[in-house]
C-alpha cells in the first residue's frame, strides 16, 4: 500500500486558461495506479478552471467551499459534499463564487 | 452533467465480512461513468471492512474520522486528509479505532 497526507504532495499551478487554481496529483500511474488518477484541486475566491471540453470524464467530490459549475449548457451551485459527474466531451467550467478557498477531488481515467 | 449531494444517495449495508459499514454508490456506470466508480463509505466506531483481496485496486481519500488500515503486511494509521492506494491482489482491511464515524471515498475500476 501507499499512504500519505494530501498536503505532502506538492501543489502545482493548474492548466493554462485557469485562474487561482492549483492541483496536487495524489494517485497516478507512477504509484502503480493503472486505470485512473486522483487529483486534489484548490481554487481561490474568484478563481476558475478553463472553459473547455475533452474526450474523458470527470468524477468530482467537493471537499470544502462553494461555487458554480457550468456544464452541458446549465450552471449549478455546489458546496461541500456535492458530487459532480462531467461526461466526456461536455464543455465545462468550475468557478469559485464564494469567499473561501474551494478544495475538490477530480478523478480522470488514464488514457 | 449530473450533480447531487452525497446524502441524496441511499446508504446500503456493505459486504459480508464487514461490521458497522455502509456504502453509498455515488458515481456508477448507470450514470454514464464507463471507467471507474466512486463510492462513499461510512464506518462506525469499532467497525471494519472485510480482510480480503481482489484483483482490482482501491483509491481512497479519508474525509472524516480516524482509524487503521492493514495492507501488504503492514498496519498504518489514517485520519482526515489521508490518501491510500491499495494495489490489486493485496490483502487489506480498514478499521475504525477512533470514537467518531469514519467517512471515506473509495474508487474502483469498472471490471
Amino acid at each position: 500500500m501507499r499512504i500519505f497526507h494530501y498536503l505532502d504532495v506538492k501543489a502545482e499551478v493548474a492548466d493554462e486558461g485557469s485562474q487561482g487554481l492549483r492541483v496536487r496529483w495524489l494517485i497516478t500511474k507512477n504509484l502503480g495506479a493503472e486505470n485512473f488518477a486522483m487529483r486534489l484541486f484548490e481554487m481561490d475566491p474568484g478563481g476558475y478552471s478553463p472553459l473547455h471540453s475533452h474526450p474523458w470524464e470527470h468524477e468530482v467530490f467537493i471537499l470544502e467551499g462553494e461555487g458554480k459549475v457550468f456544464s452541458g449548457g446549465e450552471e449549478r451551485k455546489f458546496s461541500a459534499g456535492s458530487v459532480i459527474f462531467i461526461p466526456p466531451n461536455e464543455r465545462h467550467q468550475f468557478k469559485n463564487t464564494g469567499e473561501n478557498i474551494i478544495k475538490f477531488l477530480c478523478l480522470i481515467p488514464n488514457r
